[in-house]
């Protein structure tokens, strides 16, 4: 068996499950969200809540365990997490192709998931992140855009996945396809996937790294690509982008020079105004890597007044002296 | 695409909604809980809250949504539902076989799943409930304990799972496999199990039936199903027993005749004692049914004391002047 989330950093499952995190592999596995079953939680009086128990599914009152799930520790302090966990694939194979652009590439994603081909991983990364990347993990793919993807199964239906993904990645122009069974290269395959911090990093010395993590349809997401490149050319800035494609969620990496003002302030600017563009097609400030206090800016225009007061009375029926984790997930003003 | 969450009755998506519902297709594409990605809900104070957004994923902010799912129409009224959809397989396959024993055809379930075979339906059928099932849906399956299960994929994938099904059923005593690949034969398997209602009050003209619907971790579902029969024979009771054994979702259908008042007793002390040998190895008193009023005597030794009392905290902080659903989930001391 294995336990199938890869937020592809070093993180705890207590940090996993406060912010409901997820990663590369949500497309057939989930999110945090589905993967835990039940917490244990010490709330503001002291007391232990039991928030679930660990069965595949329960239609016994509030569905507390998702209440704590992505609550950033403002609700209280999880002590026990009890996980779903999956059988290990017979048969892993990792494998890339390009295309001549984004769009193509997110409709051959969008393809082969609504032709049900059960696709465990399938990341985007674009022709800048692809420069960089090769850079740093000493690979030479073309400079084009990318999809990384991951195939599980039994042998016979992972070799079925991958002619039925080469099939319809072709008809929407992938080329070049590339395939890894053996776990070495297909380890270096996706370290360099997450690598791409250190690699952009090292593209830009002296910068630092901000990344946004906004999450819309997966029909929106090559225009929402497509308007972001056109804003960070536009702002004159260097930026990188890679993307859980089958979950709609794109990562935009600035490499910003922190000591010119001007820069900073139009980098800002423009993840403002992407964020803004995600919202306006129904998406979200946040795929994976929660609110904390840099996205409470975006948390009304999101959802709404009425939401955010709801949540604003939870938080106090629960926490009334507002002792857990402040200052987190609400816009000042109410926080 | 489909949606893929199949109740066995009629169902509305609402209704589905407030008791966070699901049924035989769990096993593979999860609950009303995983499939329900956004609603909306006129809440106490009239505001209308848009509770998540349809992405695949957010972490922005609390699991609204999931707070409505499941929430019985206590904690305001549902307005709008947006649920995930799926890939209409491109070939389905039903089949049934038979086993020596209950606990063999868990065993071969629990096989299944462990290999990682994409068990679309695998559903239990004890002897008790072949035998009416026989009778009223003119069926003439042996009777012994039955697993129903279907299969979605492409042809190949199909062709390989039923071998693979075969192969590890048979290990643990299957025996007859039958399969159906035609849409009427498979409907008619299908409909058979969800007419078990009709078949099982047909089977005692007169009695009222009442259900169980215990959840429990899959590795307990033998023991459950095997002390429950105990228990039905010791109470000199009809009852037969399905299940949803892929999620350790078990139903026992007493056939209660209500003008013996003696009977009536019984029956209600063996599902009280049922309902906590489940909550003993850790279950739930309902997989997919609600609370409701019926269950609420059992919400303190499921969620103990301070998670009924977040419960409450949280009904009041929405909804203070208890407008909504009352009577309903809360045990009445504190409703």
């Amino acid at each position: 068996m294995f336990f199938p989330i890869d937020p592809g950093a070093n993180a705890t499952i207590g940090g996993m499950t406060a912010t409901r995190a997820s990663g590369t592999t949500t497309v057939r596995y989930g999110t945090m969200r589905e993967n835990v079953l039940a917490v244990k939680a010490v709330v503001a009086d002291g007391s232990l809540v039991n928030a679930g128990r660990a069965v595949r599914k329960s239609a016994s009152g509030y569905d507390l365990s998702h209440l704590f799930v992505g609550s950033e520790g403002t609700l209280g302090i999880v002590t026990e997490i009890s996980l779903r966990i999956f059988p290990a694939p017979e048969t892993i194979l990792a494998g890339h192709c390009h295309f001549p652009d984004v769009e193509s590439a997110c409709n051959a994603a969008i393809s082969a998931l609504q032709l049900g081909i059960p696709l465990a991983r399938v990341e985007l990364l674009d022709e800048r992140q692809i420069v960089s990347s090769n850079r740093y993990s000493k690979l030479s793919l073309p400079e084009a855009p990318h999809l990384f993807i991951e195939l599980h199964g039994s042998a016979a239906s992972v070799e079925e996945q991958r002619e039925q993904f080469e099939s319809v990645a072709s008809e929407t122009g992938g080329q070049d396809f590339s395939w890894a069974s053996r776990t070495e290269q297909r380890n270096a395959l996706w370290k360099a996937r997450h690598d791409v911090y250190f690699a952009n990093t090292a593209y830009r010395p002296g910068a630092r790294a901000i990344t946004t993590d906004l999450c819309v349809p997966i029909s929106k997401v090559s225009a929402i690509v497509r308007r972001s490149r056109e804003r960070i050319v536009e702002a004159g800035l260097v930026a990188m982008i890679v993307g859980h494609v089958g979950d709609g969620n794109v990562h935009v990496q600035f490499l910003v020079d922190f000591a010119n003002a001007d820069e900073r302030e139009r980098a800002f600017d423009v993840i403002s105004a992407m964020t803004h563009d995600a919202l306006n097609v129904g998406g979200t400030c946040t795929g994976e890597h929660g609110i904390g206090q840099g996205k409470t800016k975006y948390m009304l225009a999101e959802h709404g007044t009425a939401a955010v007061a709801l949540m604003c009375s939870l938080k106090l029926a629960l926490d009334p002296q507002r002792i857990f984790n402040p200052g987190k997930i609400f816009p000042a003003a109410i926080s």
